[in-house]
């Protein structure tokens, strides 16, 4: 709750005390004078509540409880209903803004909370672990989402689930461009996703490396080019990538499980170009701030490279 | 922290207490005996922190604190970095997962938290409120996120961003339908964005209607015709809406700020019929449960409408 003006805080917590003595709780009150009120509710059955009231005007409740999830989540409804109704009867008028979020589920078999890049909390509705492993280089979860179909997790950094063929047909042009008859070289990639997508158009031959094995790097790049994220992509994301993983050579297209760099430098060297370069890096967070120099330094080495392999009409895409 | 076996609660609570005291941190302690213990610690400047240790092996910790941003999260991230290395140095090959969630923000000008219709929490980078009004109907709030461009959100329910191209498209046909010479109805689409995509392809006649302003419903299906979303969206969601909404009629559309029912009535009574139906209801949740009467009842009536003015080969597009 933001109430409008300096609250009163012992007005709160008188209001709010009966509420949470009602239901048996053993209350708890520190009084900090200058930073407002912390009391706190102890139930019987292991449950808890937090009600944090500041002097300038914020009042926080939390609740936390362990139990089956649609009798704790019913029970927490009508309590936080109780406390809603009350904080309107006492302060109506002086409440800017009430907000409620959705509870936090936390030690249960499936993590539901899969953090951005930036940083920011998405909850996902996660139905069931599919594959969950640890490379030399990564974690790799496969989880499977209601609304997302299978998604691919390296590190605790969503790569790309099923649903997500907006994204591959994005990178390679918005369906713009003719891949019939042409060589195309994708750094990263490792869901198969690009790679499946573009076979189908008959390029001549696609060339599909790793973006970096090095340890230092992967803290910001996810490997997707690890030999255990295409058995499990081509297992559990076959919506992604069809058949094409199932054998690291096509007719049409090759992949090599190594770092990219050396393979870039060969190929310089030997004049080996081509019309696409696609550069499958997973998320860049957005930054104001100067990052770490080796970031910056490997993005623009791996870009100086792929422009000496670029044919002189060739086009490079990425995120 | 979730650990692999029945946790020793009290080893658990020995080996985390010089932490929190080591910060001046006032501690009270409840013992539940077959619930496992509760650890309240307090600190002088305002903030608290939870360590709530169940006796089947799920250890808990929530620090909240009252200060500025960047300085209040480092002071948090060191104290969770020692409360893991001790836990890790005291139940090593015990802990089965670690797992840290961001801070969640509260109090701020700025919500960033807007769940989506079926519960799942979601933190948007927002960084400006642009507009936020309520109409007769509902509340109405335009937000700017870094990463979506400005956002429509009615009564709390996102309902599209200016990035959200995607979704316009799909719901046309995903560019396989040709609008040229069409006569076109679509229900809902107050944010204008599929108005001015079919416009751009010269059809006959568009014409857009409220779906409903029943008050009953307005809780499952957001209004967006409503003048108040119009007025917004014309002036902060110009990308999605170009100027088809400075005006309500234009040469080859026209726009009714009515209830859709007596209007399809009419039109089915008329005789009036339409290449195309387009009903860009906001999101149904996902459920495998009978959901109140009304609901279903007022879909079908409108999909029942549809079909009456729909012409014999006729699309009919939707979620």
């Amino acid at each position: 709750f933001s109430l409008n003006l300096t609250a009163d805080c012992n007005a709160v917590l008188k209001a709010l005390q009966p509420i949470f003595q009602e239901q048996g709780m053993t209350e708890t009150v520190h009084n900090w004078e200058d930073h407002g009120y912390l009391a706190t509710y102890i139930k019987k059955n292991g449950s808890f509540a937090n009600l944090r009231i500041h002097p300038h005007g914020l009042v926080l409740v939390d609740l936390q409880s362990y139990n089956d999830h649609t009798k704790g989540r019913e029970e927490v409804d009508q309590l936080l209903n109780k406390v809603e109704e009350r904080m309107k009867e006492s302060f109506h008028g002086n409440i800017k803004r009430v907000k409620r979020l959705p509870a936090i589920l936390r030690g249960g078999v499936i993590d539901r909370y899969w953090p951005t890049a930036d940083g920011r909390l998405v909850e996902y509705d996660i139905d069931e672990v599919v594959y969950d492993e640890d490379s030399p280089f990564q974690n790799i979860k496969i989880l499977h989402s209601k609304q997302f179909g299978n998604i691919l997790i390296l590190s605790g950094d969503v790569n790309l689930a099923e649903s997500d063929l907006a994204y591959t047909q994005a990178i390679m042009g918005s369906g713009k461009e003719d891949y019939t008859g042409k060589e195309v070289l994708i750094l990263g990639g490792g869901d198969g996703g690009i790679l499946y997508e573009i076979v189908k158009l008959k390029p001549k031959m696609v060339t599909m490396v790793e973006i970096s094995f090095d340890k230092r790097l992967i803290v910001h790049f996810t490997s997707n080019i690890d030999q255990m994220v295409i058995d499990g992509c081509k297992k559990y994301m076959r919506k992604t990538c069809g058949d094409v993983l199932d054998n690291l050579k096509g007719e049409c297209y090759q992949v090599l499980i190594e770092d990219c760099i050396p393979v870039l430098k060969r190929y310089a060297k030997e004049g080996r170009m081509f019309d696409y370069v696609i550069n499958d890096l997973t998320a860049v967070p957005i930054s104001t701030s100067p990052e770490e120099d080796s970031t910056w330094e490997f993005l623009r080495l791996i870009l100086d490279l792929s422009m000496k392999v670029l044919k002189q009409d060739g086009k490079y895409f990425t995120q």
